[in-house]
């Protein structure tokens, strides 16, 4: 069995939404072998490098990601890739409409995986290709940037997905990754009454 | 599919090894709804709650989590209880071999997964239980300790294990699953040169 890491790398130099410096992770040796075993703090975010959004990153009194079952963070996926647009509306999600369904997740790579991750002007899902996802109800969407969306400041396409129970999946490492179905798994830290947490995405060619 | 959660919750309450104050969680929030979005920061260490120990722990030049292809954390597991001994010798083992494959994981459910995880005297495997381990060389072994050994001060076990290969899931809540054949995933954050790391640890009834 293949199976594909697609997660970003944890380190003190891991990208940040827009590459803001309060979000860097900062990881340190705290005891090394001489003092009896390797050991290191790590200090990050609930949204740091490859995450999962849970409602309540987003909304009041929303499922957190402890709440959510297991089974809703693993399923079929169609990694989609959408290039040379700065935005996805819902015109460039249209021809994926026929790999869209409630038992599946719909991973989209865009030029985020060839561009810095730390960068303002990342490639992101504006309110109609929330609204258009939402109508078809998949279990997740993913995305190759750290954040699914920006500029919007009533965040709707977080609300707009999140409200609905679909799962965001930010920070995916898709580079390397061609288009076409997987399954797909990204099992997040169980953080008592978080609103999201770190996870290890993978893919499993099918 | 019915996917079993052994993971223990991560919170500002989640029990440490031997209970030491210094290796506790610490999670705070750091954004709220009110501010645009609930977020929180994770302080932890590679070895809190669920994890996975990587060589690197107890060896030098060895590998480090990140550098571990993903098939090493996936697959079938015989999950083993053995209840009423303080420790684990070759002798409590011995019933299990012929469940012991280079292919497969042994995880072992003992007194510990009934008792307060911050106690001192946890329920381990001592010297003579890794070397058997070790000449059957599985994938790995998981316990619901927060550590595989204590009070051997030249870390007998780790280094038996860990130099042969055999990767080490502690912290495995194992409370209530029952003894038998699994599908198990434990895959750990991607931690650049890490000794360790934290993992969301599931199973599968097959």
């Amino acid at each position: 069995m293949e199976v594909i890491d697609i997660s970003l790398e944890l380190s003190n130099e891991t990208p940040t939404y827009r590459g803001r410096k309060e979000k860097k992770p900062s990881i340190t040796v705290v005891r090394t072998l001489e003092e009896g075993a390797n050991e290191m703090r790590l200090n990050l975010e609930t949204h740091t490098g490859t995450h999962v959004d849970a409602p309540l990153h987003m909304l009041h009194n929303a499922t957190s990601i402890d709440q959510i079952p297991l089974t809703h963070f693993m399923g079929f996926a169609y990694l989609a890739e959408i290039r040379n647009v700065p935005v996805i509306t819902e015109k460039e999600l249209l021809p994926f409409e026929p790999f869209l369904s409630r038992e599946t997740f719909l991973l989209i790579k865009t030029d985020n995986s060839f561009q810095d991750l730390n960068r303002d002007d990342f490639v992101y899902l504006d309110r109609s290709a929330a609204q258009f996802l939402s109508e078809r109800n998949p279990k997740g969407v993913g995305i190759d940037a750290l954040g699914i969306e920006r500029n919007q400041p009533d965040h709707a396409t977080h609300q707009t997905l999140l409200s609905r129970g679909i799962l965001i999946f930010e920070g995916l490492y898709l580079k390397e990754v061609n288009p076409g179905w997987y399954y797909f798994m990204a099992f997040p830290l169980k953080v008592k009454a978080g609103d999201g947490a770190p996870a290890r995405a993978v893919l499993m060619r099918i």
